[in-house]
């Protein structure tokens, strides 16, 4: 097999990066702003331009597609996401939509027409940085979400989802419903976001699982009474009560060992002035684990030390689950086709869990799913220093052509 | 004397409350903002129509004149500040204005003109709460701060305070300086923010002295990955930090004992999404102290922790100050004076420090100034449960109209 080519990749990551470029030298484009908007209208057109067949969903994830020789037969997808973190990096999501682009091309130019259609997709949000859920794009394509709950979930700002959807120009009853219920096998391709494959010194990541997650948001209130005339044995400080949570979580955390992973991301002080004691402080939970149980254990145990933290110092306390996701085993097939197909091309790889949540995940219960991951420059991801070499973002789009045409062409999974 | 009516006060403080009503049932009238532009001119129409001879500065400091029959004595003046903090109440600084309005008024109603002029001033900004300084209105008018610096300090969004001053319609050359050069006396009337009179069953505090303060900015720098494929050894999580250093700050400030007070009222994160852990966390303290040395041995010994906090765990640690005000001690003749009112009119009193700052604090080495204090109801303040009792308003206004008419009608501090 000859290698693919890279110009269409790297084309198509320089040009997404200039939309949602910020100041602090990296993206964020996050789901339905203007820039995320840009950056979907500029995808379509160079899909339309490379002679794929290009349509939008409901919510806005935008799709290429191959039709196949057997019309009827369930569809290989492979694709990724087009939003960012805030002041994220240029890989993150958008390698895999690239590489799906120019896997299907280079496939299509070097074998024709395949048996089964072939789409790549850009879902239209999986990070959860502007409203509290994750996975809204592959979320309504796998049915875990739908579309009409959009007037429930609420930015930061206020805005609703269904506000934000709407202004973007999405959320029409005129438009593609998102749910598909045609897809034989979903592949994405995607940055380590970890250090693992650096350290190891490997060429190719195949996903085996990928971790589940738990997000929470925890609120703490206490008096926002005057800096200067409260003296310090009077005082309800939500902030100290919250600051003994964060280092109880770190704590716990680290006692509990690997895979366990706990994380205060996101914090919010009212009435957040510095000469007045903060009144009340909400923040939020990451806590990740690849066993269910102990995710759930771990969770319940967090909460419960928060709540005697809380009542030590006179605080109230709530919480309420934002999101929430089971660890999602990857296809064994799949999986040994990634296998085959490095050995094949002498690619060195690493069989590992996924401790970052993918689009992947959501089809756990629709369709085989498979994974693949290049190194990330010193496992820095979410950040503008975000960076794979030139020549991992090829080896990822030559393993990611490979089981494609598997799967497209030569009947992987037909069976 | 006679009892001094109050129906302006109310008029006023119920009318100055509209300006930055916010959803919290609160104001929120920062500097040089459309609500406080709105507040001053509001302001400038009442002293207006009662007669007052009306004037701004060049930075928004708003005037009420009543000239003196002997035209060059030096000037008697009252007032506070027009600004509030973010949800804070409609007491905190308007009640010094409302008071000293309606006692020029009533001065002038019942004894005529005056010997020495007599002025009540909103100074424009006494908070800090927009931008990184305290007491520019005061400050402009005593010579602590100068207008021209303006351009060198920026709010969280960005604005210089030269942008916002300038929108707001002053900076001017053309408008008065603010620097005085003809101010006798001041005295400023103003609810306690503090539970001290309610405890002690007090209706007026004399303040001996204001505290000292210190405000500075610490900013700690970790590194931004993602909160999911990021071992808990392997991480260098800016809050993690922080959260280490509040709890350490409480701890010092509970071993040095009163009357010190620190507090951790403002932090703003970044990258502060959920999903990834703090990069940095930027952070100010505000510490008090009534002995300047204490004071200053207190935040060094605050500072050398940091660092060593920091420096285990791998983060950077930067401070600067902010700002910072010396303890200021009242005028004896004029605390003295507003014991004799008190006891002539059998006001309960108490002799007091007081531990928030206050405009008085700025005439520090320009005249004597003097300060009353009326009690708040559970000593709450900079928040909208703010509340201090008609009585006590009323008794304030009182004791302020007899320490005015003793100063520009009788004699007090001429010779």
């Amino acid at each position: 097999m000859t290698r693919t080519p890279q110009t269409l990749l790297h084309e198509i990551l320089r040009d997404l990066a200039r939309f949602g470029a910020d100041s602090s030298g990296g993206v964020s484009r996050l789901l339905y702003t203007p820039a995320w908007r840009e950056a979907h209208d500029h995808l379509a057109g160079v899909m339309q331009r490379l002679g794929l067949r290009v349509e939008a969903d409901r919510v806005g994830n935008l799709y290429g597609r191959l039709d196949g020789s057997t019309p009827d037969a369930p569809v290989v997808l492979t694709g990724s996401h087009l939003d960012t973190v805030t002041r994220g990096g240029t890989l993150d999501g958008a390698y895999g939509i690239a590489a799906g682009i120019e896997a299907l091309v280079w496939l299509r130019d070097t074998w024709g027409t395949p048996r089964r259609p072939l789409e790549v997709v850009a879902f239209c949000e999986e990070e959860g940085s502007r409203f509290p859920l994750m996975c809204w794009g592959s979320g309504n394509v796998t049915g875990m979400n739908d579309c009409r709950e959009a007037g429930r979930h609420r930015a930061a700002d206020g805005v609703t989802l269904k506000e934000a959807m709407e202004a973007a120009g999405f959320g029409r009853a005129t438009q593609r419903e998102s749910r598909r219920t045609d897809l034989g096998v979903y592949v994405e391709a995607h940055i380590e976001q970890g250090i693992l494959l650096e350290r190891r010194g490997k060429r190719i990541g195949i996903v085996e699982a990928i971790v589940g997650q738990r997000r929470l948001g925890v609120t703490v209130g206490g008096s926002a009474n005057h800096a200067g005339t409260t003296p310090m044995d009077l005082r309800r400080d939500a902030l100290a009560g919250v600051a003994e949570m964060i280092l109880e979580l770190e704590a716990l955390a680290v006692r509990a060992g690997p895979p366990l992973v706990a994380t205060v991301g996101h914090v919010e002080m009212r009435p957040n002035t510095p000469n007045v004691i903060p009144g009340s402080v909400m923040f939020t939970l990451d806590i990740r684990h690849t066993n269910e149980e102990r995710l759930a254990s771990f969770c319940a145990a967090v909460l419960e030390r928060f709540a005697t933290l809380a009542e030590r110092r006179g605080l109230t306390l709530e919480h309420a689950q934002r999101s929430s996701a089971q660890p999602a085993p990857m296809d064994a097939r799949l999986r040994d086709a990634l296998q085959s197909l490095c050995e094949e091309r002498g690619l060195s790889y690493q069989r590992m869990v996924s401790g970052a949540g993918h689009d992947a995940q959501m089809f756990r219960s629709v369709c085989p799913a498979g994974m693949l991951f290049v190194p990330s420059r010193n496992g820095v991801s979410h950040s503008p220093e975000e960076y794979s070499s030139p020549e991992a973002l090829a080896d990822g789009l030559e393993v990611l052509g490979g089981l494609l045409h598997r799967l497209a062409y030569q009947g992987l999974l037909d069976g």
